[in-house]
Formats: C-alpha cells, structure tokens, sequence
C-alpha cells in the first residue's frame, strides 16, 4: 500500500506576526524548529518511514524536512525541490499585516482574496521589495504576480502527475513538506474536496498528515498522525 | 572558469573522542555545528555561489552541508547523496580508540593502517555492532568490509568522472561536502599527488578548499578559502 505523507511547514516568523508570506522566503521561528523536530520524532514512533521527500523551493519547508528528517536519522534521504510546490502567490497582499490590510480594504475584501477559489488577490507590484525576478532559484521559471488557489492547483497538480504519483506508484514511500496551500491542493485531489470547501480547510503548522492511498492512488483514509 | 569547493565535515564526536570512524554513522559536535556555519559564512562573505551540491550517505557530512547553505541562504540548491563520497571504511578499526588500538596492535602497525597508501586495516568482523549490512540506506551496494586508501578512491574517482566532472564542464558550481579520505581522493586526483604523500595530507575540519580549474578540469590553483 502506498505510504504518502504530508507536512506543512513550522510556524514561520509571518506566521507569528500574522503577515501575507506566499513566495517570500521567511524563516522558521524558535517554535516552527521545534514543530518541525517534534514531527520527525513522532513519525519515527510511529513506525513511519520513507524512501523519497519532496519539498519547495522555500526555506521554512527545506528546513522543516531537514529538521524531520534529522530526528527520523533520515537525513540521507533523496530529497527533490521544486518551485511547483511553493506556498500560493499572494501577489500584491506579500508583506502586509493581515488586520492592516483589513482595515485598509475592509474585512469583506480581504476575506474574498483569501477565502475565495478563483479571485486572485491584486498583483505585485513592479518594483516592490518583494519582487523575486531576481532571485536566480526561479531563473527560468515564470513567477506569477498573484496566484488564487485555483491557480496553485494549476501548478501543483502536473507536478504531482509527473513526479510523486509515479514514485508513489513505484512503491516508493513518499514524504511532501510544503505550505498550507500548496497541501491544500493536494488534499483537493486526493481527498474530492469541493471548490467552495477546500479554501477553508485549515492546515496546521508541523502536522504530519498521513493519506493512506489505494494502488490507484485514491485516498482510503486520512488523518492526522498526531490522533493515532 | 568552473567553481570546485571541497569542505571536510565539521568536528563530530568520534573525531573530538579519537575514535575509528569510518563508515559509522556518528554526529557533529557543537562545535562541528560550528564550524560547518562558519563555513558558510565564510563562502558567502567571499562571494562563492554554487548549482549544485554533494555529499556522501554520511550525516556529519550531510549536516554540514545543509548548516552551510542555510547560512549561504542556500538551502534551496539541489543536493546529490552518494554513499561513494562517504569515508573510508575503516574495517575492524571501526569504534576503536585510536590510542588504545595502537597500545593493542603496536604504534608501528596502526601508523601502516592509517598511513599506506593499499593496505586496509583487518575486515569488520561479521555480527560486529558496526555491521551495516542491515542499514537500508545501503540496500543494493555491495558495502566493504575494510578499505584502504587505494580503495577508496576507486569508488570516489567513477563517481567524480560519471557525475561531478560532467556538471562542472556543464558550467555548474559544485561544492562537494565529504570526509577526509573521499576528499584526499579527490585532491590527489585533482593536484597530482603521488601515492606515498597523499596518506599524510590533512584536510581541516570545516575549511572549505578552493579549487581554480581549467576547462579540462586540471587544476590551475588549489587553496583554503580562509587564506585570501
């Protein structure tokens, strides 16, 4: 039986000061090492192990997989990092303070860019400090200016389809660290999810999530490692 | 012109106990933790940059790397693992206090294991606590029971020519993170040194060692980085 795990990062320093993050490459605070050590410890008591890991290209989840991956004595592990499994772009809004950026465009406004399927929140802006046109890990690939979750799946899927379901398919076990919406993702295709729940299925933070999966890759179960 | 940089794993614990170490598994010190962020800081400083990355199975050599690039902000590169990059195996040595196997065996008879260029020390003897035959991280390779130098650089030099060469006439930066013997390899492959003067070449812990490489890759200079 196919054995997929999935992790989404620690707490990260935006997190903590409840900022837009998206593709902004934040750390992991104090408490987001230790979520991540705790999760590794955990899957190693519970018997869990992996042959393959996948991460992004963001610093918070390499570090919360090298950090798992460590407690596990797993860090010899094949890992392979790609762009496609980066958080949701969240274009212009990157930076902001969440309750600022409510009172500037109102609760109603804010709660669609983040809570609807397909609304993308406003652009980033050429020139801002957080544009990533420069930095050379995404030379090549062609950075959104804003991303709705719509728009993650689109790039989320083919690269499920073209890498981790075949190694999945392969009897490779399979481990993905990545980001609250790039999980949701998968966790739409895995699990059926409608459009219109799939934006408010909140993802903790250092949660080893387990699917197990049928030899077609359809989801038998899901839950939290935490709970079993 | 192409960018090598070897760096040697920071201290670990069997390095700081004087202890055989070879293919066993053991950690970094505190102040191996150290020294593999110095590194890092260090290449930054001095404007190194990289493409690709390798290390061997080991994770005093993996960690090292990883602590490296996190303070380069380079956690994000793709890393290749290859047990061929790992130690010398170490054979029946392996554990051993290195003072104490010399009041065993004679100072003159260690002085040979650790010091000929193709004598290995005695095999590791089967069901010995150091047995890695049933560590899945070598399912598949035919692991040795002891190994001289000469040894270990017929496993380092294929893996140099099939995987690192190609990447550096490729135009890739490579650094290698690895251990003192897979490293000598390397160095007496790359500097020309002759059989009977690379036993006693020593490679620092957590200095990373720059090589200037012409486009076939002979060596046009060779030095510490903490030096210019």
């Amino acid at each position: 039986m196919p054995t997929l795990v999935l992790i989404r990062h620690g707490q990260s320093a935006w997190n903590l000061e409840n900022r837009f993050t998206g593709w902004w490459d934040v750390d992991l605070t104090d408490k987001g090492v230790e979520e991540a050590r705790a999760a590794g410890r955990l899957m190693a008591e519970k018997g869990l192990d992996f042959d393959l890991c996948f991460t992004s290209l963001q610093t918070r989840a390499i570090k919360t997989l090298n950090l798992a991956l460590e407690e596990m004595r797993r860090l010899w592990l094949p890992v392979e990092k790609d762009w496609r499994l980066n958080e949701r772009h969240y274009g212009g809004l990157t930076g902001l303070d969440k309750a600022e950026t409510a009172a500037k465009h109102g609760a109603e406004q804010v709660h669609i860019w983040r809570r609807s399927f397909d609304i993308p929140p406003p652009p980033l802006e050429a020139g801002s400090e957080y544009d990533l046109s420069l930095d050379r890990r995404y030379a090549g690939i062609d950075i959104p200016a804003t991303e709705s979750l719509k728009d993650t799946i689109a790039r989320v899927l083919p690269y499920w389809e073209g890498r981790i379901a075949p190694a999945l398919r392969d009897g490779q076990r399979v481990v993905i660290s990545a980001h609250g919406n790039s999980l949701r993702a998968l966790v739409k295709h895995l699990s059926g999810i409608p459009d219109d729940e799939i934006t408010t299925l909140e993802i903790p933070t250092g949660q080893p999530i387990v699917y197990e999966l049928d030899d077609s890759l359809a989801a038998t179960d899901r839950y939290y490692l935490s709970e079993r």
